[in-house]
């Protein structure tokens, strides 16, 4: 089988680009993410994996990401992008969900948490803490924010 | 190269939730797939690869998965989802072919039916049959409908 | 961690189909890559990637890809899909771009090399080269344009 993730780390960042696909791309590496190739996934947190502040991933290697992401370009509108990882009481595996949309930043964290909250709720399980990553971004021309948890070994 | 799937599984599941990511994450509950990392494929059935009724994988394992999903927030609106495998007469790789929409179960499935009739005809290969998975559902408030093939190992 | 791809190759191809997944289909198999499992990814060249001009996989395996595509069912309409390779002076890895609208195949491939361009400028590196394929397709019923690089071993 494909190697399970051992460990995790969530960025997120905004940026404006040329076109809808660089301004993605830009976002990207303002997250600290850029010269990778991911795969999305959907999305659960493999147990026992580890949080690691930054990624240490050679340029072009395949990485597992749970991302959301918007793009406007509607000059001056607000735009924002959060990933949620609910961290479960019993040490089992975790959710990890994605939003992306107009509003703010702490909106969208807002809604990652309750979303969080209602997929443990779904599993009958308890919720221990959400780990978030969230940005908002004002569009000058082109603009993304994206959010994500990337998931590696 | 990442290793080829040996095994594969046809599910499907529909479900309410409170946002439109928590219904596609409760939908995969509904399908019996809702703890995995889904790699969504553009989907071939590898040649030689056998038909397992239940999943059997671990939690936030990464499991590439053709699929075909459907959110709807329109109370009342019925939304269906199906999965084909066309498996051929010669033993050789299939087609998997998926769908959703604004339609009945029957209509989803009578939909990939077709479409992996096509593709064969599209190869020059005879169709021996077709294995689907299809599930509809009325929206409440904020409703998927998915339907699956998972590929393992 | 997932094996990094060590080869790459260029494709495009269009076609109709009698639904919007089966001209996608047919749009794969006129490219030479229909009948593998792509795995969509976004979208780094890795550093040392050899291209090879024809791909020698085998049916079903999982093929990292990126990829522009476009499905319209408007007759008449011209679509086009461009994907291109930004190849660094440096030998470090490069940076794919895909576009794909109604346009012509000139006008797909002008904006990937523009895409391209910006990339490296964004990351601050010289661009040597770009590596583009394209194509444009004039639909009749259902069509489908599709550009991709696959990322293999």
């Amino acid at each position: 089988m494909l190697e399970t993730p051992r460990k995790f780390t969530v960025v997120s960042g905004s940026a404006e680009g040329p076109s809808r696909l660089n301004a993605f791309d830009n976002a990207l590496l303002a997250a600290g993410i850029g010269n990778l190739n991911l795969l999305k996934v959907s999305s659960i947190l493999p147990p026992g994996a580890v949080e690691v502040p930054q990624l240490d991933i050679p340029p072009g290697a395949l990485v597992p990401t749970a991302y959301g992401a918007i793009v406007s370009e509607v000059p001056n509108e607000r735009i924002a992008a959060a990933v949620g990882v609910g961290i479960g009481a019993d040490g089992d595996y975790g959710v990890i969900m994605e939003f992306s949309g107009r509003c703010s930043r702490e909106e969208a964290e807002a809604e990652v948490r309750r979303m969080c909250a209602a997929a443990f709720e779904a599993r009958g399980r308890a919720l221990d803490r959400v780990i978030v990553a969230a940005t908002e971004h004002r569009v000058r021309e082109v603009g993304c924010a994206f959010a994500a948890v990337a998931l590696w070994y």
